[in-house]
């Protein structure tokens, strides 16, 4: 159902049994998969000289929810999913099942992998690489100038199964390693090593990930997260985890 | 009045001398108070399962600025007052005079008592529990995940006439104590007692609120604030205050 | 253009050449240069007593992105360009060239020079000075309350040419020298001399930023910034810093 106060260019090319709704906006230069929802006060597609003359490709089952705004030249895969007020720019390319938290603001020119999930106010600078299965969690920041403002832009690198806690900024050029875990309003300046944790400001090795245990009354280990937490995976991808070890 | 553009559902209950501004959405499951005006591009009782099939419910003499976002099943007492470009989740249960600044983010399943404000871009997360006349400053996020991502929710607790300042991290299940003053961008992460000031990341107590003075070139107290400072409270509120020791 | 879906108070003053986008708002206190344009979903003179009888004044060849919403009583200089989702409040006096990230949230009754920058989700509190030049990156905040909350409001200063890093908080009175840098996740209590790098929280003296070179294989400095970055600067402008010395 497309709702009659939507502006839907005719050249857009929408799915089956596609949902756009009040007041929301379609530029030309815009396909979507089938079974997807654009919400209210939605514009997509928005014109820039910086996408060349590339689509927003938008996969199957998406759901972008109300006052988002994803300019033309980036592409997501099936399963997109996003909160309220999001800003997308050009050159993302993204995987499956993604989901970005309301107020998220993606700068653009960056690659995300499969099923990486972001929290709420998370900024994601131009340049970064972003891995799979990987949590950034409400007013993180991935940098991207070593020296502001400049030129030169060396972009944050996060890799596979890492999570990235509360106000933290991760400064131009760091990698994130596997599995890792950025403690909260932490500064991180040097690369991470796969399965430590890091704290402070500027953030410093704290222990192994698999040191921490769960706080729900077991004696269970907290990571890797992928040994308890499953919601809103696909049982497929879930069963990838559970017979393979997890490479931290 | 309410706006042509605005789109308002038939069994939606909106009370007397009700303000919708232009290109507004009020949904069915949406119950306003007397004398109340929601400005434009908000969406009010956004469907949710999570919410089974309760009301929004938002008091008399309540001002909802624009593009802000508010799903069903939250109750809210009068006056509510909302800056722009609001988001409030699903199960928030909260009472008279919440002033919420522009950019919050609440995440729902949260309660919060009697004149409670927040400034602009502070993240509420779920299972929160927020007394009366708190004040919560810009970019300050309340955290519930001890080790993220997981199913383990332990929510923030914050006494009433307590202070968190600018851009401080409150990490689960931390409860910060009535009167007390979270300085500028601190993380906490054990519980603060009553009275106290806490600083840094993490944060350690500094002082009592006691021994901060007013730079106002008088030699009072600058805590409790509650001993000089009542700009939009009810009068008969300032008089509990004066009348009775406030409980430092 | 003025889209039909837009509402525009008869008394507004719009220029020649003027584009006005779907479903935005124009109130009748409100004048704008030739060769403007302002997107969809923004309301523009948002009315407020604060304001007096005073106008939204914007000047010609601005750009004003979508979700942004504008107070009545501020007035601004040419080519004003912001990103999406501002909120601009009253008295707000700024220069020519300034440009506005996504998010920024502008708390009214503060100057602003010639050619400043400010990165997505900036906050300005209220009483801020800002010089010329000035650049201030993601998730800033300028504060003003030295006990919150009460009503001793004491402005941040930033000089001219200076940068403030991701995620760092001013305090309240606070001066910024003239291009001196704050690093990313600092907390500044107190003064920062001219041309001098701080950081941390407290924030503390690191080097003189003159120390500092640039990572792109030269062997150039990274400041005065002047020295090798000029994107989107009027050629005039750049003349100037080519030949005079930047008061560093």
């Amino acid at each position: 159902m497309i709702h009659s106060s939507a502006i839907i260019a005719t050249s857009a090319k929408l799915g089956k049994d596609e949902h756009i709704g009040p007041f929301s906006i379609i530029h030309d230069n815009v396909e979507i998969g089938d079974n997807s929802i654009v919400e209210s006060y939605c514009e997509l597609g928005y014109p820039t000289p910086l996408a060349g003359n590339r689509q927003l490709v938008i996969g199957q089952n998406s759901l972008i929810r109300s006052h988002s705004i994803f300019y033309q030249g980036s592409v997501f895969g099936e399963g997109l999913k996003t909160g309220h007020h999001v800003t997308v720019r050009e050159n993302v390319k993204a995987g499956n099942g993604l989901q970005l938290g309301t107020l998220n603001d993606l700068q653009g020119d960056c690659v995300i992998g499969e099923y990486v999930r972001t929290h709420s106010n998370v900024h994601i600078g131009k340049k970064s690489k972003i891995g799979n299965y990987v949590w950034i969690f409400p007013y993180v920041v991935l940098t991207n100038d070593p020296h502001p403002p400049s030129n030169v832009l060396r972009g944050v690198t996060v890799e596979d199964f890492a999570v990235i806690a509360t106000m933290s900024v991760i400064l131009p050029g760091v990698t994130v390693g596997t599995g890792s875990l950025i403690a909260a309003h932490s500064s991180v300046s040097k690369d991470v090593e796969a399965g430590m944790v890091v704290r402070g400001a500027p953030a410093k090795p704290v222990c192994k990930t698999s040191d921490i245990k769960l706080k729900d009354g077991t004696n269970r280990v907290a990571y890797p997260w992928t040994s308890h937490f499953h919601r809103g995976y696909p049982q497929n991808i879930v069963d990838t985890w559970k017979s393979n070890e997890i490479p931290l």
